[in-house]
């Protein structure tokens, strides 16, 4: 066929992220380092993955009474109702009101993509995002196109080497009314009992819709509920939102990409009208969401002794993470690198700012192998025993260098 | 809060599908049969899985060296290999050529979704759409909900009782030019040689961009090859498509929705831009694809000796439907219903047309209470030694009643 081609001037797209990974595997220097990895690694460099995780899977597979049908267009009931204990507690209110509940969704971005489908569809007055910077390319994008203006914002304060709720405040001051504002982790961030009710009072005054985004419940402070915390705040007081809830990292299996749509409605008729309207875009996004991350998520949540196991193994995690930073921040003091270094063990999770500027970032790269993203957000669990020593000395060096 | 509900005015959506089933279901009735659904069941009324996948899957929870990090955004690269090599053949010259590629979707709808989302960007020329009446609902709807108008056309002769080539050409003939044809399994319209040239001249002259669907390859005909030889025809002249590839019916594993979205380019450096177009589709629709599907299936398609015992339980599954619809017509033809049979044995596949008209599938399912949708066409692998005298004797009436 001599015919013009259907995808004749179709271009390459621009690499939207990864290109940090990209430079760092072509680099040939047999040390180098990566210490931006999206999961949490083990004390052995591998992806770390929950004991229990495993045993599960294996009895899973061991089953003979299970069958393999399509799951309902929702997704796996049992899943969801203890995902939604797990995110809002036993005793929620709101669950047994009936007026939370979730749709069981795909991957790291199923429920944003679920979520802002429907928002673009029924609330057509809601016409802004505002979304933290580093979320900005995993999901802002999403909303972007769709049609909805995003905003970035930022709650690291990079001179005062924290997070700032006066960005926070200043972010709430000029974002538009009618806003949907995707919130993350601002768990670092320390209100003041005043500024909690401040900020409510301004979220409901502007008709802010929030839409949470809980990637790793457990993995922040090392505890279920309080990582939860504000999200709980919010469905006392009546607040409706929605909520992406990501299992994966939890437990673990990062492959499966098991997550939740959560919807928060004032009602269990409002709910049972969200979740309908949902079901469609369902169908036509997948269709029925994957089971096996579902399952062993369910067995593992619904029996107490493997509950108890997994949530000794998310505290290991978190311990050996502020170990890690205690750690840093001590070779730190020891080298006599000039600067307080509290902010490392200051902030919780197994991600966070190392507070270099831009040009120290690209000294660890270019002199170092160490590659580290521009904002210098690293994952502390990349660094293990065989290589804290040259990572803190090389973040030594750069300082010392930069300083003069 | 007193202020008004964000979801104060959501309608319930209304159903799309599963209404059928839903009025199966609240049926009280102790007999009640239910012949559509979309899974192949076993003799005993259980949703089909190959054995081979119970004991891989067994294996490869086993496996400690596997770790669960994120696939790739383009999804698993062996999986695509080996399911490309599954569609078009081992050693296809559009392989070797590296001018087929695909990427790893999620459930039965991903591939269209993210098909249909590629085309809207950027092939704006094509606006319409024709798919199969029994897949409007199913994959219609995605189209439709971008802004394509959609056509439904039908191949099946309701008064012939058969797959009809010239109901197909009449399609041709009639279907706007730049239109995307969906191309299920039209394996039994058996279509002269001239009538195929024909075929594609029009498709070529008319700027026809088709959209194959594949859901479950093996389980037309039994063969492997000859349920893709349509597919692999088009190749070989040279056209550009798309297909869905979905293979979790043929593995039985229908909770993983294990898909590819295949395509079918001139070039490899076309094929190279198309996918990475596609990429940053998948980066907002789901992210990354889920792993285990598409990991049992990878080990059986490399493995000769899984593999063989795979293809050798395909071929079962298809003698056994043969031999149900066999029994159906034998029986029908010892009970003198009047009218010829043969049409349910000239079908292929799981599901068929058993060729009543409306009042007889009102008659089945109000007076016997067996489901059939309205169509009438069936899936034949519910019906086994137990319900075969019940329906069959039900069918009977049904058609000596609506002659009189």
């Amino acid at each position: 066929m001599t015919s013009l081609s259907v995808f004749r001037d179709i271009p390459p797209a621009q690499k939207l992220e990864g290109s940090l990974l990209k430079i760092y595997r072509h680099d040939d220097y047999p040390s180098k380092m990566f210490l931006a990895y999206k999961v949490c690694m083990t004390e052995q460099g591998y992806p770390w993955i929950s004991l229990v995780v495993r045993r599960t899977r294996l009895q899973i597979s061991q089953d003979p009474s299970l069958n393999y049908e399509y799951l309902p267009r929702m997704g796996m009931k049992s899943f969801i109702q203890a995902a939604l204990e797990l995110l809002f507690g036993k005793h929620s209110q709101a669950i047994a009101e009936k007026r939370v509940g979730g749709v069981h969704t795909v991957g790291d971005s199923g429920a944003f993509q679920l979520g802002a489908q429907f928002l673009r569809m029924w609330r057509k007055n809601l016409k802004t995002v505002c979304i933290v910077s580093c979320q900005k390319e995993q999901y802002g994008l999403i909303f972007q196109d769709m049609g909805f203006t995003v905003y970035e914002y930022c709650i690291w304060n990079p001179k005062e080497l924290c997070s700032d709720p006066t960005l926070f405040f200043d972010l709430m001051e000029h974002i538009p009314a009618d806003s949907i504002l995707v919130i993350g982790n601002i768990i670092d961030c320390r209100f003041t009992q005043t500024q909690w009710t401040n900020l409510m009072s301004i979220i409901k005054s502007k008709h802010i819709f929030p839409f949470f985004d809980v990637p790793c419940q457990g993995l922040s402070t090392g505890d279920l509920e309080e990582d939860t915390r504000l999200l709980q705040y919010f469905v006392l007081l009546g607040f409706e939102f929605f909520c992406s809830q990501s299992l994966s990292k939890s437990f673990g299996i990062y492959d499966e990409g098991v997550g939740i749509l959560v919807v928060a409605a004032l009602s269990n008729q409002d709910l049972l009208c969200v979740l309908s309207q949902l079901m469609n875009n369902v169908q036509a996004l997948w269709g029925n969401p994957p089971a096996t991350g579902a399952r062993i998520i369910t067995s593992i949540l619904c029996n107490p002794a493997l509950l108890v196991e997994w949530k000794q193994s998310i505290k290991s995690v978190v311990e050996n993470v502020m170990l890690i930073k205690e750690k840093v921040k001590e070779k730190l003091r020891l080298l006599g690198t000039p600067g307080s270094w509290n902010h490392i063990t200051e902030q919780s999770g197994t991600h966070g700012y190392l507070g270099l500027n831009y040009q120290q970032v690209e000294f660890l790269i270019k002199k170092k192998h160490i590659y580290v993203p521009k904002n210098s957000r690293i994952n502390f669990t990349c660094i293990n025993s065989r290589n804290i020593d040259y990572i803190t000395q090389s973040i030594h060096e750069a300082v010392v260098i930069t300083e003069g």
